[in-house]
């Protein structure tokens, strides 16, 4: 019998799992770009991005962050806490690249002094607009309490993530995270450190090792892909 | 001689003035939607902003917050000390409207129970961007002390007068007040709370008393005007 999809996010699925209060998260190799309008499949990603996964959450949550991961099931697939999942995108920058320079009218590559952190209302049929704390907590979407949480988890991840990457000289420009409540209601982290929602620089080269890849067609997708997991594989797997 | 104008906005003109550090404010019977697009004159208005703006001002330092508003001069013009003015608009939010009620999905008139608080990033190139704190802070336009006190300001100012016009059965629905620096580098409110930028709604009738008269064509606009003018004065002038 089929397992029953509770999500498709196209990029990856989100699977009813046979143990009590999770779920199987697949990941595939489709990428998308500009709200799914552009696609395309991309050999291999689903299990590269796995593996990225896998290696970021564990490294993470060693380091005191909660999240939903619990274990890597097999090439593709992650078992992951059942959470309620919180209706906000959060963006964290260390650079203003993409949509965002243009917003400000900087160029992209600007790297302010303070780390930037964005909140975006997760609603397709509104475009999914910039929002702030006051939104989220008037929508009901969060407490002032949880967004404390919420920042002091994406703050770590950052400070962790751009120090492990930097050693392996790959700079973290910006990053997607999603967040929800466990059973106990403690906010946890519910989304993965991938290629498809990081923008990650090569700190020689300064070419781009991620999905901007995609959205510009710049090509060697998929490469750019296996680069960031060899590279985190020689940090934390050794 | 004709005093130097410094800055045109269209609704008020400030003019450098013959008081060393200071600036006159002079109100206009001009009226503005959709950043100047759609445009007329309101007979008297200039009279009727200058009057609202004093005796707000006048309130507000008395309570406490510092704002470049000396004295009014004559009946349509204001003098102000001169500040480095900050690049932000801060809209505070007590109830859902406008386009920001488009923007989140909601109804115009959704009250949450937490006070919003806005930031615009003031640059007309890039059509005034809502932005964060760590966007204002980013892009050198301010300090997150300054923010700490500008946020203070905008949150009493918003209780003051919320209180005060209750009593005159007129709901403060939302209002925009830009902040600037004075000599010493300290925060000051360098705007006029009248009904050009605020929202202002009869408790009662709920209808509109602001400028939305005038954005939506509402006629009465000058009316609406006096009978703001007409109630502070009721509570301001006993």
């Amino acid at each position: 019998m089929e397992p029953e999809l509770l999500f498709d996010g196209m990029s990856f699925r989100v699977f009813r799992s046979g143990e009590p209060d999770c779920v199987t998260v697949e990941f595939t190799d489709t990428i998308t770009a500009f709200g799914g309008i552009k696609r395309a499949e991309i050999s291999g990603k689903g299990e590269i991005n796995a593996s990225i996964a896998s290696m970021v959450a564990e490294y993470i949550g060693k380091n005191g962050v909660e999240s939903h991961f619990i274990r890597q099931l097999d090439s593709r697939r992650i078992l992951c806490r059942k959470v309620e999942m919180i209706r906000l995108e959060v963006v964290v920058r260390n650079i203003i690249a993409g949509s965002m320079a243009r917003r400000l009218g900087v160029r992209e590559g600007m790297k302010p002094e303070n780390t930037i952190f964005d909140l975006f209302y997760k609603n397709e049929d509104l475009g999914s607009p910039l929002i702030n704390d006051h939104y989220a907590v008037a929508l009901g979407l969060v407490t002032y309490g949880e967004l404390t949480r919420i920042y002091e988890y994406a703050g770590k991840i950052n400070g962790l993530m751009s120090s492990l990457l930097k050693d392996v000289d790959i700079e973290l420009v910006d990053f997607k995270l999603e967040f929800g409540r466990d059973g106990s209601g403690n906010i946890v982290v519910a989304d993965e450190l991938t290629p498809d929602n990081a923008r990650l620089w090569d700190m020689k080269s300064m070419q781009k090792l991620d999905r901007d890849r995609f959205r510009r067609d710049m090509g060697k997708v998929g490469e750019a892909y296996r680069t960031i997991c060899g590279r985190l594989r020689t940090v934390l797997r050794k």
